[in-house]
């Protein structure tokens, strides 16, 4: 059994990491680290694990992390996964961040998005950035792998299949995208109170979210040409889930048929992305508490654009699902171990 | 007082009509007229209106209408409006419809997006469509008013300040909007039950949405020149408002302090529409349930695009709101009557 | 105009205050105190005031409100209007107090209850308790109101008919209620989140509540004995409203149409209190957004109870609209000013 | 691999039973029974299966059933069943029934509470009410269970540890649910609309619910005598889930760790039941898509009474779950096979 441990256990992602290896055959969960809950019951905390889990949440000891386990998830804010990733990769422990730290391969990409100095620089180079059905890494040998962040899966795995085709003006796609309030965290503010998001809707950090440098990257390889895009995260009044629209020019004039048979040919072996049938509508509900991704691609004639919807479970397939996955792929495990079963009920 | 009926008072747009109305100081409600509900206590199907309203709902009687009434609303499905307001029109009886049937002055549109010949060709010509705060109509003796739709609405009121301003790629208009479930209306259908939208979100009728022809015919006219737009509704998990996220090309580098003056002068003596502060961001909740218009703009300078955020209420600025200020002004009564006081609570 | 203030005017009650102050006839907004957004644009914190208000918050200073205010209404958590009510009415300014620092008569129960010693005992005499449609109080030359609590209005409103008729078992009284999330407040925790609360439901301070002993003194003195009551609170994944649920063993066999005209006579000259038809269902959707309250009854002849439903919204005749009311009535307004045009919507 | 058909499998409690068995490891899914899809791609109407499960809606076909399946699910309205579980019976199918027809012994009760005349009186004999942390049957040789109610199991699994303790006036008990919109199933009805149940709540059926002799039968069975109670459901605006309040009087004094002892003692073999820690507050979002029950009790001092609080989720250990944990136990497979890993989320 692989001994693994969550660090920032008691956020959203640590949660849903709890979660999802609790039901995982080859784990065996080591320790929870939280800052905010130290010396108390994680059943305490998340009473939906009372008489499944008897854990108590540990303040930050990587001497001891590195004793207890074989594989730590990092499920922090950005910022201290970096020094924390450092000091148990020296310690030989695999690492998988779920945060940001390690995505962006442009140190100074980081600095101007993140407004802070990198702490570990010396790791970018051997952090791999990996959502499975694009990247198809196959982690051999690997000790840090940097999971993608929830807007971009949901984002990437809309476009991968066109990007390289050459039938796309690169400089038009617009990303309106949409997340459930779980993904602002589980932080204090009355941003996120029920009174502020219940019957409410809006857009925030139009062009300017972090996301932005990441999608931009992973877009540009997969096209080989510098990529800009449009990016307008929005907040719903729903707990899980990410939709995103994408708006993109087409360079010429393609059909239904050829489309869809470019994202049928990519996705054929990937279980969890599903291109629905033609004309078939992605919704959150059907997505929501699995490891999932919906799509389809939508010809606006009229106009000469392509609009690709894709929907995930943010916490899932954007984040703790993703990251299970990928500790599958690196420690030899079938890639859906333990996440097959996940599936959105009524 | 002015005697006034509202045919199919029981849909959402019916009975959010009956509550502003109710509470109009220079109204008296004449007759309900409801398909599904005829020789009903109308408190019966909304309790709301318990000891507060007391009519019984009529079959429609256009002849009766005509004897009860200075003025009638239709707030009915596409379709059988164009009868009813022709008849009443002969009987010298003003009409604001609610609905589409007057509303698209090329009936080759008409019947080419709604799939059904237009039954009241000649009235095309006197229906006035007004938004108030774009079109500024004075409505002397007009007999017909075209009520503008819902997504219209919260999109013509962002974009109109600047269609004529030649800073545009009026090729390059994406729309991105997302409405509550009552746009869906009351009619028994699966997608509208709770189990069905409560903590779901989806598109719906992406390129293919019949409001599509409404806003190219009103954008056209506001700069001049044909244009043609992408739109993408989608269904919000909550009852009321609508917000439009809209994206556009700038033919140049623009300042937002310019841009801003566009706005605040366009909009100077529009006291329902409101440019929010730099950078605050509209959001449904602070205009749910009142007859105000949020707007706020955000340059995408690393794009050289522009975003338009706007919220309505899709029932009251959108529909029945914009409707009795349409009354109003076609009646000489000062434009905000009655629908100053409705304001978002919590 | 009466100059009115609020104390507490950016927590839900004062901003309910503000929503409905700001559309009566009789009444001018002096000044909005915030303890925590001092210096702030009022419109800031709440958006939907935008172009409607234009206050800045000030801090607390009583003798700036007596200078500014004829009457001030304090909507603060328990403690702090101690104080403040005496010092404005020692400068002959009017008070209305939403919180329950004069609610209970007996001091030895507040300090019981809350757990702290009462700083203006002197004042318990002269404050006057009032539900104007069961106390009736004339408020003529009276300086101090206390404000009715939130459950307790919507259960005295659903038993004070029947209280003093000698067929209720008065040790029998169990009330079950479930308030809307505004209930709990403004103030950061976890507990008000949008992810702990939307789908989710749960009872708190069950048997504990301190609404019990207001309760408990409002029934004793209806019916003349000393009544003991069980009280469950709930919290429903809802913004607004409270719907109690009460259950009553019958003394003897009663008949319906009796009971009914028990609740009808008492209530035939209240206007926003409506028992409704036999059978049919109060439901918090049709009082949200009004001063209204809603009632039925229903007789389990099997096991000789009478199940009373109340419904109410919790900031409107729970709060803000009743203490309007209150208002209405010490300044000599019609009961009604300013508050029978809110009516729910959809 | 156990051969297992649906009938009504397009359903809410079905399309869970789906969902649960598509992950179980003893089961084979055979056919899916669908009055209004025959003919229909089952993941077409539930996407969440897209490529998870390839199975075609058939019309009922009991013969057929009897070749494809040693044990069929009949998730049906009241009334149908009895006819399908004779034939089914009859060809020595084994049938878990969670509808209504077979729980009540009293063919009697059956007629009076449905007010028609019972189709298959033979077989309430052999019919097996089973709630396995009660009833604790062992299923050898039974062919028919009678899976219990949603709302009966939530009262029973609260009540039964102290049934027969001598301490509580049975002729106290008042029981007070709350149950999420999907139990009201998924029949085309305005009051299960979006727009009618987001932001509301309501009692229905207040005293006449025909789980009322269900929870009578069971009770009196539990204590030796006659029980009556009052019940009165309310519909939750949310998705899954109840909650009971349950009030009693207690006979005498009793110590509240005398109280736990009862439910520790009771509960202590059951992994699907939790008592929670004392003072903890069962809330629905903890057991919302798992087959658990959390249970805690509450003395009221002040009024000699007890309140039992406890939550479950309707379409699992109210519904499907519970209907699969049965269905273990009548094929010699683990108790909570296939189960234990349902779990909720955030």
């Amino acid at each position: 059994m692989l001994r693994v441990s969550v660090v920032g256990a008691t956020g959203y992602s640590g949660v849903e990491l709890v979660r999802i290896l609790l039901s995982h055959p080859e784990v065996k969960i080591a320790d929870l680290v939280s800052k905010s809950y130290v010396g108390k019951d994680f059943a305490e905390i998340y009473p939906a694990f009372r008489g499944k889990l008897d854990s108590v949440c540990k303040a930050l000891d990587t001497a001891e992390l590195a004793q207890s386990s074989d594989l730590v998830f990092l499920a922090l804010p950005t910022g201290p996964a970096q020094k924390i990733a450092s000091e148990l990769l020296a310690e030989e422990v695999k690492v998988i961040d779920l945060g940001a730290d390690f995505r962006l391969e442009d140190v100074e990409d980081y600095q101007q998005w993140y407004g802070s100095e990198h702490q570990a620089v010396q790791l970018l180079d051997q952090a791999i950035y990996n959502i499975p059905e694009i990247h198809k890494k196959k982690l051999e040998d690997v000790q840090l792998v940097a999971n993608p962040g929830c807007y971009p899966t949901s984002v990437l795995l809309g476009l991968a299949p066109i990007m390289d085709k050459q039938i796309v003006d690169i400089s038009s796609i617009i990303i309106d995208s949409k997340s459930g309030v779980s993904g602002a965290g589980r932080g204090l503010n009355i941003g996120v109170q029920f009174c502020q998001q219940a019957e409410n809707f809006k857009a925030y950090k139009v062009a300017s979210h972090r996301h932005i440098p990441e999608i931009e990257q992973e877009l540009s390889k997969l096209c080989g040409e510098k990529v800009l895009v449009s990016f307008t995260p929005h907040l719903l009044p729903l707990k899980r889930g990410i939709l995103s629209t994408i708006y993109l020019d087409l360079l010429e004039k393609v059909d239904m048929s050829e489309l869809r048979k470019y994202y049928e040919e990519y996705y054929q072996d990937a279980s969890f992305v599903c291109l629905l049938p033609e004309g078939e509508l992605p919704e959150i509900k059907n997505v929501a508490g699995s490891n999932d991704c919906h799509l389809n691609i939508f010809l606006d004639e009229r106009v000469g654009r392509l609009v690709v919807v894709s929907v995930i479970d943010n916490l899932v397939k954007g984040a703790a699902g993703q990251a299970v996955q990928n500790m599958n792929i690196l420690c030899g495990f079938e890639q859906s171990l333990g996440l097959s079963g996940l599936r959105a009920g009524v």
